[in-house]
């Protein structure tokens, strides 16, 4: 069932290690099939090197198994809420990564400094509150989703313009049209977060990067008149 | 004798150059056999390349080797104190690694700034004060070990749920239920490490993570309700 | 057509991700055959492991394509007036480079700390301002090129004596007399963005190597007294 | 001719680029045999992937090429100063090791912030001035290495009990007993750069190790009571 699913959210968990987001088994990435409401997602806690395509899990948007042996990641019911609320969504991922996971750490929202963060990410990166005890304890993942998607809703922020948020004392979580996509901009946060991070401390007065130069570097590479790149066939 | 546990031991000192903790020799990770109370320990400044399984040097809890050609890790006797200790741990590593070093020679308790730490670590993970200069020359390591058990008999912490300490001036100690699992923690120390010195550069006011959060975190990966990862069969 | 040309820009490609200056696409070389007035350059967002010498773009300086069926470059037209205005380079490079991108986004100039520094960079690495909203909804990646050939012109400064510079909230430009120099001087520039980094961390009261220290190492390797490596044939 | 040193000094040399310490052809390795008063050295700005033992260059103590086509290593004069003062070395190294440099760069001296440090170096490991306009003219290489001895001279400390030093604005100078020895303490002043500038920056107000600390690390590697690795046979 969805085996083309299972193969392609493999391959996206795969690049976490070998893009330098993981320690251990400290990420996951899913998946979705939209005709189906349902979703591949890695098993909780199975070291990278031992997954294969059909150790994916499947899932439904209601967060039951539906295919799979294994326990599902147990970061599961925060997908389900990403994929319910932000419709033109494909693919999701979590990591710990270490700059990334600094900024989350530090509490602070990633400013946009230049256009390697414009290309990707349209403004700052948002970083979310932490949980109340009672959303903590009443279902942490679940309102870990409903914390992020609920960011977007009252922000009028898009989800595919800003393509990741950090949650605060967690870590990142990022999206994109399918799974390799959603790693693909985790790993652009994770090299913006580095870069801020380095160039405040050679400039501690350092101010965004003008919103005409972020406009332009977004526009080059998103929507109708982009242009970097080869035509798509 | 004990080939297993040699395996094992032989096989987690080879995690340290993986894991990228140790440069050169500056390492040593050992484990018990707490029927016989004889462990296996990495001989004394030999390099990774050069080691195997037969090359693990067996001691007692006197501190006597009990197998082996070879001379055991300088570092033996605060091995032997922390077995004697605590009785419900079975792996002990020590390393110079990068950042959980630069922590220890700062003379600072990491904070927990977030889940990354929580999951592994209950609590700041602390830093012990220097050896006098009657203790360093009396029983340099054997003092060394005293002086961590002794930090957990009057601090009430358990060893199993702080599984790692930093010594002022010197480095990082760590264990856990197995050798693996020992070196295990030593890299979530270091990786926690540097997210904490990176998070402070980010922000300087920052505090620790609620201890809701904490709570929540550590309990998702211990205790009975547990519910990250696979069920162990 | 020119297929020694279109070989040496793509092992000059080749060498970015090898010398981790590049994540994914971000980056690209060419180089010039100043005979036919013609250049190489990378495809745009093609990944360097699907590169061939073949998928080179042949473009001139008009910045018409005159061979190829990918999309040159987006950085095109930069590249362009670098080789118009400056006679003596033959090969340009742009990345997104950690270290100096850093500084880019700082918006700071270089100093010239050290000896590494300036055996290759004679005095700072200058860090130029950004582009007003009208240059850059008006040919962004044009004048660009046109903001660094100005500079030097201005400033009097030669290009081949200072073979980088830095765009404000971008990224660093470099080049050389063939793509291989360019590349070579795209990786001093980093590495020098790094140590400068450190050492201000290290040193908040730090000042510029002396003048006299950075004639001497910049001769030793350039000019008509330079007496480092071997003698070419 | 020599043909072991040789060996020898081609492989210290190839352990550069291994431990990181080198970016292109930065790094210049020598040993000496002190019978004939002769040593091998690196080639000048030949790549490391291009070197084999023949092509190490022999050269006397008057700073003479008694064997080989190539020119020798342009910091041959400063291998020559040190060699002629310190009796007991074996191997000298020259690197531009990104933290050690980064420290020269700062023109600060490294503190012993702990065990690390202590373990190979006894007390800070000096940065030294820069020479003078006139010193640079006159005889660049040559003077750096007076400089070097000159220290060692008037501080009445030991070249085997502090393996090496920084040149402010240049980089680090490291020896030891044989070339491998030379490039290994060159590591340890890289690690310890790195922790030393690391440490500052989690506490601005540390200090350095206490002396008794110091003492006790040192005499477990060094001296008749060492009790470090295995016997030597």
């Amino acid at each position: 069932m969805l085996e083309d699913l299972k193969k392609a959210v493999y391959e996206a968990n795969m690049m976490l290690p070998k893009h330098n987001l993981v320690t251990f088994t400290w990420g996951n990435v899913s998946g979705i099939d939209r005709e189906s409401g349902i979703f591949a997602i890695k098993p909780s806690g199975v070291p990278y090197e031992e997954l294969s395509p059909e150790k994916m899990v499947l899932v439904n948007l209601e967060g039951k198994v539906v295919e799979g042996d294994l326990n599902p990641s147990s970061d599961t019911p925060t997908h389900v809420e990403l994929y319910k609320a932000f419709s033109d969504i494909g693919g999701v991922v979590h990591t710990h990564s270490i700059y990334a996971t600094s900024w989350a750490q530090a509490g602070r929202d990633i400013p946009c400094y230049g256009t390697t963060h414009a290309d990707y990410f349209y403004g700052n990166i948002p970083c979310l509150r932490v949980l109340t005890k009672e959303e903590i304890e009443d279902a942490y993942e679940k309102n870990t989703g409903l914390l992020i998607t609920d960011y977007f809703e009252k922000s009028g922020r898009k989800p595919l313009e800003v393509p990741g948020v950090l949650c605060k004392n967690h870590g990142p979580f990022a999206w994109g049209k399918d799974p390799a996509e959603a790693v693909h901009n985790a790993v652009v946060m994770e090299v913006c977060a580095q870069m801020a991070y380095q160039c405040e401390l050679i400039n501690s007065h350092v101010a965004p990067a003008p919103q005409s130069l972020q406009d332009k570097h977004y526009s080059r590479k998103h929507g109708a008149n982009a242009y970097y790149g080869q035509k798509k066939k």
